[in-house]
């Protein structure tokens, strides 16, 4: 099975950058303005990516996994784009130096084609609107994010 | 093996693309600010990374494997750190709509590690910084790159 792992390090207390993964309100502020659904464990997430004209460009469910606060978060992919389905989104927390670490995963596809490469650094695009949303107050979430190709 | 993989668009013709990754003088514009040596085919290109007070941080030396204009360019990696030593470095081009599409890899890693992870996720910055460059004359090479972590 194929992953894509990235590590980046937020200037903030490891409770504020797990707020900002674990509640809808997060995630609308980093990922994309788009977000409903019950952020408990076992319940279900539903995030939609629009163009700035208002169509949507995708859906996807999430089924919360594990919830620990301040140290990991597991999403599965229950609903969205084929190579998605299945696929377990991993964030694990740590406190180094003056930094929470996040070790993020996008864990267990099939194969590593094209569109995992875009995945890839569209994630990591993501992580540094996490990173300015929680270090700053303002992140970069869809469909205001940072475009890297042709596909989005 | 694991690799990274990752997929960016940039807004040039493909020769401006692959000059600024064949070249040493591209090279100095993006990726950090000190790059020797021969950028032929079976030459080895020497990259220095130093901290901004001019500490040496990190070394590796690259044979550079293929050239083919305006397509692909691969490098082994022969010198620096231990987990590098063998893997292969792959920028892949190819035109579309108004896009050089850049297919990146940093193949062959033994294991996925956290230096992977952080490894990952550095190099979406520096392809966001050969972006820049190539699109706008003016990259983000060390020790003047994005950082990213605890690490660097």
């Amino acid at each position: 099975m194929v992953s894509i792992i990235h590590r980046i390090g937020i200037k903030s207390e490891s409770d504020k950058v797990y707020n900002a993964i674990s509640t809808i309100e997060g995630l609308t502020n980093w990922w994309t303005e788009e977000v409903e659904g019950d952020e408990k464990r076992g319940g279900k997430i539903k995030f939609t990516f629009r163009t700035k004209a208002g169509d949507i460009k995708g859906q996807m469910v999430m089924e919360v996994k594990e919830l620990n606060p301040r140290k990991n978060i597991r999403w599965q992919c229950v609903e969205g784009p084929d190579e998605w389905i299945g696929t377990d989104l991993t964030f694990d927390l740590s406190k180094q130096d003056d930094q929470t670490i996040i070790i993020f995963g996008h864990r267990n596809w099939r194969e590593a084609i094209e569109f995992t490469a875009h995945c890839s650094m569209k994630w990591a695009v993501f992580l540094l609107s996490l990173r300015n949303y929680v270090e700053t107050g303002k992140g970069q979430p869809s469909p205001n994010d940072i475009k890297i190709d042709n596909w989005n």
